[in-house]
């Protein structure tokens, strides 16, 4: 990494719980300091210096005690009140034995707008941390009320001139308000005492409550972090890279895997400014279904109608190989009772060990997988909704075996020919509180990309987000993560959340009609739909309806048109989704629809 | 009621689940009318026949057949491709045997800027509609291409001068861009085809997602809606207030107690405009605690070291009076093990049966009381979080006996004198989805109103959010509403949310002497805190750490000192506050301070 590893801070704030929880999490996901959020040390019964020895035991420095507020530009009465607070701030940092103090612009009413009087008040604050030995790092909040902006608060740093006196670059403060990082290039690096990095969504909301509630980790956002650190990297900052994200998800989450999430952030931010090459993936190897026996048949029923054959059975587990066409399902039949579940999605890449090292670089357990002698060794990390990403050899030349040559009896079945070409896309859905988490293990372990905006659709039980993540190439590995607002009480169907998988064929009427054949009960859905579908311009809607087939269609006619399962085992769909002229979604402008009538078909079965 | 009863509407949009979940629900609620929402029908298996019939079944009117989109303004062959969709929506609505659709200004980026365009078009429409002895509703989306306001809209309508075009007026769209109702006192009603009600909370973001995803029912928000149905009202609209909410939470809720929840919004609304007096209530007459035996003692130990004493003892339940000074807490012990709750609020008003009556009229179920003969008759209602409203008559005068002579046996003990003055405030917590119900339920049963605007603190367990209301008068009754984001998994203490109730003293430093030397374990939190006070100008911080007593200064330096217990019974704790200058808050801002201590407290006793 060019300018050798960072030095990783977060934010006491981030973080969920008391002061000891928050300060154990950060060191047990290997941050190397803190900023010290005063009101976090204000509910802690422990006087600084126990603070301090604690901090110390945990190996975490505390780079930056935060924030004092409303300091300068200030009428003399009002200055000499925030001088008393500054000094009682002088007086907690040396006995937490920390040096730098984040000073943030005035929001207080009475501050004026006055470039000199803000330096010079600046400056005699600088002087009395001088006299201590501590420095003070100004930063501008994007609402204060007269300097917002990371050039204006340099301009009063420099008009203050003082070697106490430096600037925190806050990423959210200067991105919310449009600011153009790359002047920072200028700014002498020993004059940038502090970086707080936070990503955000762009929202065309006001930039205080965006920033109170909204900010992300790094990569989970919009923001152009990496041309920031960039820009930092030309200015000679060296000071740490610290996270300050407040998030009303993040800060009622665990603090345990919040910190491990909020880390792999700053590795994942660190790898995208050495500008390492893109994960290498040659397309999904396979999917891993689990499901009790109970429901296992509903699955593999659903599997066979679709053309696949049960091609093997594992030497040593419970578990069927399942192949059409380019497409592999591994079921796996669980002893205890439970919904079905995708259980691991299992990727190409040419050098598996390699892939999966990378994995525990960012953070991502390693799980091992026990095999017998003649069973391949299959590597696999652990994503953080507990679903595993099986990282495997490229394809081998075709007629040849593939990489579990030990592991499956072949059972002599062959798949029907022609109707499956492959893998579309795996569909998970992570509790809302942990889509951000999955969304950046898919971005940085996985190496996935998102593919178009957010979309947003009203279901029949709330709004569902969901979006399409892929990686480059021609056999993309394509996921969607979709989550709905945390369902509560007995109005709760579908808890939790359904998952699908989508096989890519290339005559959806044909599929249609084999599945049905096979007995299979596609999921089918009124007139209703069919008439507005004809009346926006869809032809041939009565062999749609006929082969229940829904479509949604893109701005430039492009057609998504799919087939989809009930419901299966409580909790997993599949379908079969034909791409017609470039559709690049995911079904989502009809799921409102499709969820209705998998609702509808398990009132049918269960009465509920 | 002014102009008769008016009819009640809702959008099936409004509700959570299929389509008749949301009509069975707004039939029970007693709605008279819907607004079918055409994703809804899109997603039922029912031809529109059908529906119609399910409607008729249920006593509910199809009010108006919405949305259609992207109508007018358009070139040609964009509005011949309109036209289509809207004879098949014309055809749909024949079927439904509904006469009113809603068109919504274009968002369609074809639009034109051209009123005289915009007007040929919808009168084309409008001409079709009246073939068919249909209807257009016109109505400006806040975020329309060229049409964003209701007067924009109506110079069109007036343009256009067709019998079957009027306008739809939406309160969300029409205060959302700023705009002035006044207005339409001058539109001829019969032009004004349609009333779409929602309030909202004012959001500094962009309308869109504020409309999509924050809307709430009428005296939810901060929309003056009495003022819009007033001017409507002179202007002669006479068709039904219909409401259509988009809110993410009431999207996902049991549609049975949102669409009671909405149509008490309207009822609510009726008795604004018709400028009923106010509730007439007559302070805090007492509040009920429930606890299993093992917890019980904790609280009425609690209660007698701030000087209460049982005072009765309930004739046929085991449940004990307690008293001191103006303030009794009801505590009654419950079989069942569970955490300690607050059960009911009984609150003092010159016409007992006129509440209670009050309370039903807007929905609330009555809580039928079994009591003995010689017993007081109790009248309650039950507020959505499940607590009861009991409604009691006024004081007596002082040395008579109140109104449950008969109920409780007197044990002849007397409360110490002069400490607690009355009841200040109790604190309720309802889950974050039932916030807005439970808030809407005070407003409207119990007359109480909103004292400043919510309070937002950052507790060491996430956002906490938090209102007070209270009753006009001299002896207030006074509600807080504190709610955070919901939370999960194993990372959860105090689930359920704590509750608390709070006493008015006139000496807290005394109170805390006379608490400790009985032996209560008031909470305590440390140095960090009290230094931070002095720092910020407090006074004497020496002896409110050693009282333990928490202080929050308002702006004018008004201050709320408290002395808090841990939280008892797993859930309740009590607080003692001295207002000091004028402070009107509840404490908001030493909340993360002390639920820090409350935290401590607890690990201390249970180790978790």
């Amino acid at each position: 990494m060019p300018g050798g590893r960072r030095r990783h801070g977060i934010a006491t704030a981030c973080l969920s719980g008391l002061l000891e929880d928050k300060l154990a999490a950060a060191a047990a996901a290997g941050f190397d300091g803190v900023e010290l959020f005063v009101p976090d040390l204000l509910g802690s019964p422990e006087p600084p210096g126990d603070v301090a020895r604690r901090c110390a035991d945990l190996g975490l420095a505390i780079d930056l005690y935060q924030p004092i507020r409303d300091v300068e530009a200030l009428p003399p009465d009002a200055f000499a009140a925030a001088l008393r607070r500054v000094e009682h701030a002088f007086d907690v940092m040396e006995r937490l034995g920390t040096t730098t103090a984040l000073i943030c612009s005035s929001v207080d009413p009475r501050a004026v707008d006055d470039d000199e009087l803000a330096a010079r008040q600046l400056a005699e604050v600088a002087d009395r941390a001088a006299d201590r030995g501590l420095r003070i790092a100004y930063e501008a909040l994007a609402w204060g009320r007269h300097v917002n902006t990371w050039d204006h608060s340099w301009r009063i740093v420099e008009l203050a001139d003082h070697p106490a006196l430096g600037l925190c670059v806050d990423s959210f403060h200067l991105y919310a308000r449009g600011g153009d990082p790359s002047g920072l290039r200028d700014v002498p690096g020993e004059k940038i005492f502090f970086l707080q990095l936070a990503d955000a969504p762009r929202l065309d909301m006001d930039v205080l409550p965006w920033s109170r509630h909204h900010r992300l980790f790094p990569g989970q956002g919009d923001f152009d972090l990496t041309a920031l650190v960039r820009h930092l990297d030309v200015a000679g900052y060296d000071g740490p890279w610290s996270l300050e994200v407040f998030n009303d998800v993040f800060r009622q989450a665990d603090p345990g895997p919040a910190a491990v999430d909020a880390r792999r952030s700053l590795l994942g931010l660190g790898e995208a400014l050495a500008g390492l090459p893109a994960v290498d993936l040659g397309g999904t190897a396979f999917v891993e279904l689990a499901a009790d026996p109970d429901t296992c048949r509903e699955v593999t029923d659903a599997l066979a109608a679709f053309g696949f054959a049960r091609t093997g059975e594992h030497r040593s587990k419970p578990v069927g190989l399942w192949e059409a066409g380019g497409a592999r399902v591994v079921v796996r039949e669980e002893a205890a009772p439970g919904p079905a579940a995708v259980a691991a999605l299992a990727v190409r890449t040419p050098d598996p060990e390699a892939l999966a090292r990378r994995g525990t670089e960012l953070l991502a357990p390693r799980v091992p997988l026990p095999h017998a002698g003649d069973e391949a060794e299959l590597r696999a990390v652990a994503a953080p909704d507990g679903t595993l990403l099986f990282c495997c050899p490229e394809r081998p030349e075709p007629g040849a075996d593939d990489f579990w040559p030990g592991d499956f009896r072949p059972t002599g079945m062959r798949p029907a020919t022609g109707q499956v070409l492959g893998i579309d896309h795996v569909a998970l859905s992570p509790p809302f509180d942990l889509t951000a988490e999955a969304e950046l293990f898919l971005r940085t372990v996985v190496g996935l990309g998102a593919v178009g905006p957010q979309s947003e659709v009203v279901a029949p039980f709330g709004v569902v987000r969901s979006r399409l993540f892929a990686s480059p190439g021609p056999d993309p590995v394509r996921v969607v993560l979709s989550s709905s607002l945390v369902r509560r009480g007995g109005w709760a169907p579908g808890v939790p959340a359904p998952q699908s998988v989508a096989f890519a064929v290339d005559d959806v009427l044909a599929v249609s009609r084999a599945a049905r054949a096979a007995g299979l009960a596609l999921l089918g859905v009124g007139p209703n739909y069919y008439e507005d579908l004809a009346a926006r311009g869809v032809e041939d809607v009565d062999g749609l309806a006929e082969h229940r087939v829904l479509v949604d269609v893109d701005p430039s006619g492009g057609q998504y048109r799919h087939v989809v399962t009930p419901v299966l085992g409580g909790r997993v769909f599949l379908e079969a989704v034909q791409r017609v002229g470039g559709h690049a979604g995911h079904g989502a402008a009809d799921a409102p629809v499709r969820m209705a009538a998998q609702r509808r078909a398990r009132i049918e079965v269960s009465g509920r």
